[in-house]
């Protein structure tokens, strides 16, 4: 295991490191998250989708509009020229009553984008939330994490 | 139980609600997060923490302007004016090799502030995970979740 | 008729210009915009939206979000507490070929919400434009203006 | 014709497709829009412009910060790499009480930048209205069109 | 002397204070900088400002934008409704070579706008530095700093 | 000397200026600023550092976050991919009672990082007085200058 905290310097603080001398290769990255609520309104958003509605589709514009703003929402983050945000979000999956959000990212850059694949789940998340809590303010967010990056240095890299 | 997805009209559009008639009242949000890592991660992050590292204070100071920025990243959130923004983060919380985050948000406004106390205890885990993932490539962000509210005309709640 | 531009003062600089004596009021505003194409592309449009498509969920969120962030993009603007904004989008209208934008904006303030209105529209308008210019290059917006706007010391006003 | 809208996969759901695989090439784009106002106001316009006014300097300002926001503001968008803007103001053309702006924008980069074109154009006409509206409520911005784009694996395009 | 540095707590992390109890009042603030530069360069600046040129006038429009923007900026400042924002230049003042930027800010808020004058004179003193660095990559700026404010408890002060 | 003001091209207007053709190269960029207050306040900072606190560690993050954003906040300024910012701030440094804070920032890109140095200088300064406030309201920010550079056509070049 890699012994050190990214982005702290050796005097213990938070830097942006200088990224300048790492290749410029095709990198992506995936992530996920899980909406934990009920039935009842897992059935609202399904039945909301059916109907021209937007509850999902404005979940994952927010998703993909802040991918592109990762880099000032987490402020060790470089700058990337990001080149393909999907953000895709499924009913009543892994298990009734949840909703299970994926993000992919891409880019040709100096470095990953997970923290650009982890932030469009988030928000995409946070947004889902933000609709439902007027029927259900006990939901909760869980399991938002990386599945998968490839590209750069470190190499592919999926969850176990 | 309300029956109706929040920022959605009748005709299934997501749209952001009005809400001029409603009281400016003092309202007040807490939110926690939970990121979930190894004892040898938060070993480090409580070591670079006491010599004047900046590995929990970047994650804190993100987790404050993201707060301010909700109303930018989730669509249908109204802005607001907030008054009040503080990030805890505590290690080896609930458990070891955990980091627990809560943030509290006050504003003196018409509409109340769960998604900004969500969205700076988000933020938060994600630039803790973007400093350990050097480290901890399979950390995962859980329990992202409103702890209690009050103000409003929904009155005073928190989670059972 | 006043006989001054706005937000210029007597030396021709232009300067954000004091509205602290101004009354806190409900103001609203309603602006559209129509975007011109082809039949062939508002049926596609038309066709997309009845099969849970985003083309036009897509362009109401992005104006949406528009709206909050006008007085970043229009330097004398002041910013305000916005307290609803809809978009609509309706296609094959005024005319087959044309989709019409309508935005409302509400706020309680001390300035009138028509640059948020029209920001809205002229945004969703922009990306409607992103997503048919694929098919119509050639397409237009046009007609960019305040329907009406009321409240404030200028009282209410509605295009004749 | 190609029969597909831009940015919608097969499913009809928006996304931020996939750029990397298209070449980095250099690529321009011009947009233009009026501003219809009268003859008197067009007058204001001059003179504050004679008189070391700021009033089109202004427009032309946000006009070309905005070119620089498009991919924050049109969901879809990618960030591109923006190596130029122009934005240009001609009073009394191409009719008396008529503003033109003309935005060119020019990039090095995966996809073309006529969005950041008529971005710019449409935040100056949004601008030079915020100015003018004290004195003339009815102006309309019409016309926002892309005149011309070069560069790219679809070519070069103007209008005919 | 208040014995305590702002926005810090008792145990030493940085938090975005409780503003909610302060009262809302009338406030504004007063910043200057100046930008120190040789007479060859403010005669450049002089005859560009003459003849309709935009160099001054840029400056501006970047410092009234940027106190918009203050609480984007400054972590653990409040976002405020900003009624007033003035950027004015003065070339050769106080001293041939020199330029004074003064910005003044009012607000009608729970809290005090030196910050929002500040950035304001600051950015402005950014953008003519990033116009005149062709010329003269050796301009300083030098001497930001607060003037006078007015409103809220601690009452008004002006600089001895 | 050059003769020309950056940015501003023959008829005065401002514009953002062509650098398609210039060369994509390593660039870096360093620059300082000094707070200058008391003893007294200096002493405060060290010790808030010392104890795990936040205040020098908040200012270095504002600084640095700031950097990503020059080409928002300094408008003729060209979006860069930014590969490196570090920002250290020595406390009673280059005397007693001030603060030096120092940026340096590096890109792969077409044209230098001066302003991203500078803003990353001036808005860590501006965080820092935004925490001393309230003990030593007169407190000034001063000498922001650029210190070096390298990289790019006019070569190297550093302070005398």
């Amino acid at each position: 295991m890699n012994q050190k905290l990214t982005h702290v310097r050796g005097d213990g603080s938070a830097q942006m490191v200088d990224i300048s001398a790492k290749d410029v290769t095709e990198r992506k990255a995936a992530a996920t998250t899980v909406v934990t609520t009920t039935e009842e309104v897992t059935a609202m958003l399904a039945e909301n989708s059916l109907a021209k509605g937007d509850a999902l589709g404005t979940a994952r514009i927010a998703g993909i509009m802040a991918a592109k703003r990762t880099s000032e929402l987490v402020p060790l983050c470089h700058p990337l020229p990001i080149a393909k945000v999907t953000v895709d979000l499924e009913v009543d999956t892994p298990k009734p009553g949840q909703v299970l959000i994926t993000a992919e990212v891409k880019t040709t850059g100096r470095t990953g984008v997970e923290m650009e694949a982890l932030t469009a789940a988030s928000v995409a998340g946070l947004t889902l939330y933000d609709m439902i809590k007027g029927v259900h303010r006990e939901a909760v967010i869980t399991e938002t994490k990386v599945l998968a990056k490839s590209g750069g240095a470190s190499g592919d890299w999926s969850r176990a």
